[in-house]
């Protein structure tokens, strides 16, 4: 039988050009060498704690059951904000319990949440700005060597929510929402997903697809990038279920002039 | 006996911001925890499938036999372009059937070649626009599990082979080729091999070693970047053995003001 | 009992858009199959080994004892200089001995330092471009193996010692250093440790923290980032013991004007 090595993430706002990321990694391989550790993305805008959520949403899943992930998105990092220790059915999340798990409470059913406070399995002398390296790191490590999770510290019930931008009907015809993420093609991911269309076509049936943002207008519905003709804005329903708009061998943004928290609308009739 | 972990690397113009490549290493490790999974480059400009070729041309041969390389730079993907499994002597590549492999197609000797179809080993429901994740990332996965090649799918003769810019004679005394990278430093990496030079400098020898670039003339053959003064611009032979235009702690493309496609003639009289 | 796998740090200026990191990775995974490779950063400023040397000294302590650290920042490679491995009580470090490890040897303890050349374990036909693939790489993952590291050259006495900037008292009351590092949230990271100042502040009495950069008086001393008002400009003592100059929420380094060599006092009356 194949002994499983416990899979750790990481998802940050710390860049590469700085030791913030190895430090984690020393911290994790010196509590418990048997793990792999998987970068998410250490290029999240710093402080940008929606977006570094929305990367976690897109790819969480795809994840072994029992993945930790350690999201490090902590602009007041040394305050009185708390750091938690979240169990879901399937995944552990560790964060600073500032609403960068919003989207996952989403999702997810949480089971538990406690705060980690157990000085055993974090290192002594916390400094006050990098708990990346003296709080997550060596708890997920922890966590990774079967301890079980009460041992962390005491149960939280009120952890923080942030309300995410959501699609809605403006009257009977648009559906509106905003752009969330812009990938590194250029295409413009937007928080509308394939069910909020679905629900808002069964309203108002019809077989069009259009769009409008920044003050054009986008008809027809795509499946690929290549779909379309060389440089055409097109509306499709991207990998992980969410309206793009992009273009083909180019960048929608760019050529757009927008980015995100850009309104978009679906036009249903 | 020490058990060999199989190698899979991971080569795309999927940039490190957003959540692709952790979606592949998630699928990867779900199939088979038993993987070293190494990172090439992700940072492959968009749709260049000859960068990222020849990237891969660069340092495939480095790695230990039987490891398994996956290059994703797919514009087309979701068309019928296909998913192809390609052995050759040594190694394994996963790719988009569009030309990315054409540099290995002519360094290595292709065994066989089969289009990835068997839905065992790739995802449900795969996407039309991130075939990374529900194709390439599994079949990597369960091939590095022992899988048979064979039963990935039918085999394939026709697959795409690109035309490679070459090295060429130009009358009788001119060697012509052209920038074909552009390193981190601002090394100009041209598509002439050493290999190329001798052949040239057999039909008309020689000692005297000059090259052409930008209007400007470079004399003389160096082995090393701080070889000459500083500030030099300077012709070596790189550590792949393919001739550079170099300065010596400085940007030879800056300098120049030339990059990748630029013009550059071996003077051979 | 739980076999420990070595770990292999890299610290190079080669970046991620090439094939250098991978192929480095490459050899050493075909010396050694049972190494865990970890980057600590590819994004070191071109040539510049005082920034390397920094980062490192930042995080290597926190890696497991006997971890290989290796240090690629090497603008005379292929010249006379020398490749070493160097041993300090706890930790194994390869580089080119050109300086890159003097922060190291400020504050480890050297028990041997030796010139890498046993053509055993160093690849053959070694390059004069890329001693990062060709030498560090397989020493060090030789070494991972356990080979002695007698086994890799002889000793060698006279490695370089690069005068590192250090904070120094100017006149009675003023403390001076200078900015070593700008991190990825724009925060200035100066040569001024809590050590240096709590000495100075045992010749000069007193309670008060005022700092003078880029023309800007700063008061106070806080100890965490958003612990000021939006956009503050703030003191306090970072997560490795060196002074910082920051910005709450922003970044100091471009509110100031100011970047790397930067001056800095604390004023002690």
């Amino acid at each position: 039988m194949v002994t499983r090595i416990p899979i750790i993430t990481l998802l940050t706002d710390f860049g590469t050009e700085d030791h913030f990321v190895a430090s984690m990694k020393a911290v994790m391989y010196t509590v418990n060498p048997q793990i792999n550790i998987v970068d998410i993305s250490h290029d999240v805008a710093a402080h940008d704690v929606l977006e570094a959520g929305f990367l976690l949403r897109c790819c969480y899943a795809y994840f072994p059951s029992r993945t930790i992930h350690v999201v490090v998105v902590d602009p007041t990092v040394g305050s009185t904000r708390k750091a938690i220790l979240v169990a879901t059915d399937n995944y552990y999340f560790l964060a600073p319990d500032n609403g960068v798990l919003s989207f996952i409470y989403e999702v997810e059913t949480v089971s538990s949440v406690v705060e980690i406070t157990a000085e055993h399995y974090i290192l002594q002398n916390v400094s006050k700005t990098f708990h990346g390296r003296d709080v997550f790191a060596p708890a997920a490590a922890w966590l990774a060597k079967g301890i079980d999770m009460l041992n962390f510290g005491e149960p939280v019930e009120d952890y923080v929510k942030l309300p995410l931008p959501k699609a809605k009907m403006v009257g009977e015809s648009l559906l509106k929402g905003t752009v969330i993420h812009v990938d590194r093609f250029g295409n413009l991911i937007t928080n509308i997903s394939r069910e909020d269309y679905t629900a808002a076509r069964e309203k108002m049936p019809g077989n069009s697809f259009k769009t409008l943002i920044a003050k054009q207008e986008i008809a027809g519905l795509k499946e690929f990038y290549s779909e379309g003709k060389k440089s055409e804005l097109m509306n499709l329903f991207g990998s992980t279920d969410f309206l793009e708009i992009v273009q083909n061998q180019g960048s929608a943004a760019k050529t757009l002039g927008v980015g995100r928290g850009a309104e978009i609308g679906v036009v249903l009739k």
